[in-house]
């Protein structure tokens, strides 16, 4: 990574073919984004559960039907700037591609939603590394008992992302998270998983597990995957997302802003 | 209850101590609202507990500290326009009275909470009236399962109303109570009442019972008790709130009002 690249810097080489891999760690202190892309007349549904659901679903920009350069980053374009998309029909992703300017047309609104890339890189400046991050592995991410706010034909229950931390520390991560609030913000839970509805630490359902020692409790956070399967289990014919881990970078710097 | 009487007319009939009764049906279609007063060094909390929960939780407005004029009600006074108020210290109501002024000081921050009587009167409007209201009873609230999303030391659960209908109603129910943004918007959950972990619902943690016939579900919507709860669970050492029922009234219009 290079400390002084800027958000900018990163979406050109993106368009320009010369990256293609996940942006974790690229144009540190700029917030990243998962993308949605949905046909207009499923919008305002979907805007209602972002409302509904800021923890789990943080909208960080809704875009107006049709357009493809955002407000939060100068110049960029939607349909170029991220380095791998996928392509959804009738809930099935049916293609990955780079470039989505022959799919785009004036019926579909674009959504970006924050990720957790950003606290994950205050914890690890904190000295409280994520375990995957030290493994170099993804994060760990269960389907979760806790029921979503229902928004008209979506609903469904949160994904929630864990990362083990001592119990001693659950205070101090919590203060270190809790100001990023276009990206989860602070810890939903902590201790046992049985109370979310998850069974079994060592099989997410997305992502890799990682190991917890004796005097680990599982801290877990809302997961910007919920609004993603939210779409999908709502029958939405077609969608473009993110590949995951290959966001979209924005101008926003992620310590000043706020929703 | 008289249709054309506005909200300014009920807050002077309150102020003037004219009125002291519950405010359900008054001034219609104008939002009333749950009040919480807490001081100085938990309000930044509490207002990051609303923004992570706004259906359980819809902020209308936060005041300044010190301050008791509201920007949604031209020439209220928060300290005198409500008809009964309750005093908590250390999580005991220990004074119910009808007049806060000698209480009021400038370490003090209000919250104004949107309450469910907005979306009780359009379903009554649209011929699918609660059951509590066609019984003149109190709408019965339970203790979920739902984690609120902690804001340091707020946490908890959420709080839910219950209001049963005919399965074949629900979609209905869900499209008139979904605008009320201010006011919890649609249900959260209808069906088993086990899945909120709830166990039985003859037994409401608040409010009175309703009868359920054969063919009802219960349907259930995040409740302005829930903060209370919330901040008496965190320890908060004072506290002014309004008396159940006895709500703030703003010149907010409910079906105009967005968050």
């Amino acid at each position: 990574m290079n400390a002084s690249e800027t958000a900018a810097d990163v979406r050109g080489r993106i368009r320009r073919g010369e990256l293609r891999g996940p942006t974790a760690g690229l144009a540190p202190h700029f917030v990243q984004t998962n993308l949605v892309v949905i046909p207009r007349d499923w919008a305002d549904e979907f805007a209602l559960l972002t409302k509904r659901n800021p923890v789990p679903c943080p909208l960080v920009e809704q875009l107006p039907a049709g357009e493809f350069e955002p407000a939060c980053a100068v110049d960029a374009d939607l349909r170029t700037d991220i380095g791998a998309y996928r392509i959804w029909r009738e809930g099935v992703c049916v293609e990955q591609c780079a470039d989505v300017r022959a799919l785009w047309h004036a019926d579909l609104v674009a959504f970006l939603i924050g990720c957790s890339f950003s606290f994950d890189r205050a914890l690890t400046e904190a000295g409280l590394p994520p375990r995957h991050v030290v493994l170099g592995s993804n994060v760990p991410m269960y389907v979760s008992s806790i029921p979503l706010a229902p928004a008209g034909r979506f609903g469904g229950t949160w994904v929630v992302s864990m990362r083990p931390y001592r119990a001693a520390d659950v205070e101090r991560v919590r203060e270190v998270t809790r100001p990023f609030t276009d990206c989860h913000g602070e810890p939903v839970a902590w201790g046992d998983p049985a109370t979310l509805g998850i069974r079994d630490l060592a099989h997410p359902d997305e992502g890799d597990a990682v190991p917890l020692e004796s005097s680990d409790v599982p801290v877990f956070w809302g997961c910007g995957v919920t609004p993603q399967r939210s779409l999908l289990r709502a029958g939405v014919p077609f969608a473009i997302t993110h590949e995951p881990g290959h966001m979209f970078v924005t101008d926003r710097n992620e310590r000043t802003s706020s929703r």
